[in-house]
């Protein structure tokens, strides 16, 4: 995958730094956001940065790993979710009202054909992914594809004015596949990643460690070592085709040089997979929100990012990203301020 | 106090909960922010709530408390910074802009005279609180004045359009006034509530803790038992003109029935003493962060409210209750998703 990801400019964030403790309030007392902000001068290189438009991409997707039993709900509550997120009635189509930022949707690999409709993406790679417990999620070309459509979305979403961008996750299982492939690409153990998802009862949740569990033994067999692998191999094995696209997402958004923020596990995972990837995504990485879900506060962890909201959700669809816009928006206004001199107010 | 402030309708809370389960999520899956949205609808009387207009009232005073110099800024600054509210310059500006809400600013009792100016209500009480180390900050007539001139700023908020509305805070040494308040009205030692405010030295720290110390021992020789003592009293003792009338902000917004907001630790002072003077203004609080100092946790835990916010502020003027806002407004918006049956999504 070519990629040209500039790093961050650390002479914007020394700049933005001094220029925090001159404004008109004692220093530090405005805690995390002044960090967020001199992070979002330094991506911005302005010392007056502003988030402008936000948009989320909702990457979509089907789970073959569902037919093992390890969510609440039904497969086919994922084409049924995508029907309501284009006729605005699901939890991110308010919240992106609310806080400003336009939602696409894009289908990466929804089970069965959707209508086509203003506001979706279209870009299946395959009718849902292979269920991980037995076989690999997608072929590594598949999942190059995958990643390529997120790319593809979030270019769009850029070229249609958004100035922010986050990913949103809608497949039922997919916190199966998230908690696989964090596992695998942390080196960690399933029991460390695998929360209850959507809400799922004790006999499931049993069931989710198991395949959990089989599907690392199988995709070390077929792979080797999964924190050594390649990135993409190890996402084939495990997969998600709309955590493909997320990662993918994340890479377009720091090829343009955006501000990037994170949601919750399952896109977090893709975030997480766009580092390894390329590891100069980070530099654009803020956190929107910590999920209940124990493996996203090890992704969080791992990635050196401090979530700006902790409010338990586990809802996914990019919720808790574009929650955090307002927070952001309002971290960039912070540098906007007067400083002592300028408002003529005396020095601590 | 002649008030009249009506309890929550419980029937308003149990037929919000029930329309939250309803709706295209995973029950709970969004976490606090449902809780927060069947309260926003319960005081508003709706299933489907939405904040409208905030408005945020900073309310000034200089402490005669200053003189013992317990505060890394000279006392001359809350008239300064005053100016820099009227003018756009602050904090709470860029973030009211950002967030959505009105900026009022209250001169309760700065220190000399500030210009008449469009945005200024001036309802000067007294000049500056006196030095409660060693008197009384006002008198018990005085303090009345002061919570009735934020009741009045408070009512022309409304008038204007406000829908939602918190209180910020402006005057140097106003934590000194908060800790030996909180202290107090909670009945706790001065080093459980006395923090480092704007950022004071071991010190200062030092002798702030001595002078809210002295300040508790004046104060209970004058009336008495102060956990027990009628608010209005202790507040007359221990002070703080702009606590005074940020606690009429509160009673007025909950005379009105609306969302109230509380900011950090002398806000939240205020807010405790509104509940103080009627209990049934905490129907109507929520908390928009948690700030630093140690003394607003134990508001908060006192109070029973969770912030929504937790990013280390500990500037005040409001900011954190505005930055609060938007995420205000998103709990609001998610009573308006789809349900279950009207998205023909299939449940769990």
């Amino acid at each position: 995958m070519k990629l040209d990801i500039k790093p961050l400019d650390k002479s914007w964030l020394e700049a933005a730094r001094e220029r925090q403790n001159r404004l008109t309030k004692p220093p530090g007392s405005l805690g995390f956001l002044e960090e967020v902000g001199v992070r979002l001068a330094a991506i911005q290189q302005t010392l007056k940065p502003s988030l402008g438009r936000g948009a989320v991409i909702v990457c979509a997707a089907d789970h073959g790993v569902t037919a093992e039993g390890i969510s609440a709900y039904p497969p086919e509550v994922t084409p049924q979710m995508v029907l309501n997120f284009l006729a605005g009635g699901a939890a991110i189509n308010q919240i992106a009202r609310a806080c400003e930022a336009e939602v696409y949707v894009l289908d990466v690999g929804v089970r069965g054909e959707l209508p086509s409709q203003e506001g979706l993406i279209g870009a299946k790679v395959r009718s849902g992914s292979g269920n991980i417990a037995l076989e690999p999620a997608m072929t590594p070309a598949q999942a190059e594809r995958a990643i390529q459509a997120g790319m593809s979305a979030a270019r769009r979403a850029i070229s249609q004015g958004a100035t922010v961008l986050a990913a949103g996750d809608m497949g039922i299982g997919n916190t199966t596949a998230a908690a696989a492939l964090t596992a695998a690409l942390l080196g960690l153990d399933a029991e460390a990643v695998t929360g209850r998802g959507t809400g799922v009862d004790d006999q499931r949740y049993g069931r989710k460690l198991e395949v959990v569990r089989a599907s690392l033994v199988r995709a070390k067999n077929a792979v080797g070592d999964l924190a050594q692998a390649d990135p993409v191999e190890v996402l084939a094995q495990l997969g998600g085709l709309e955590i493909a696209a997320i990662a993918g997402v994340y890479l377009a958004g720091a090829e343009a040089g955006l501000p990037l923020v994170s949601d919750g596990f399952p896109v977090t995972c893709g975030a997480l997979l766009a580092t390894r990837i390329n590891p100069l995504v980070r530099d654009y990485l803020l956190a929107g929100h910590r999920s209940v879900e124990p493996g996203h506060t090890r992704q969080l962890e791992v990635l050196g990012l401090r979530p700006l909201l902790e409010l338990d959700l586990r809802l996914g669809e990019g919720t808790g990203a574009v929650l955090s816009f307002p927070v952001l928006r309002s971290a960039a206004a912070m540098l906007w301020m007067a400083t002592f001199e300028e408002a003529g107010v005396s020095g601590g």
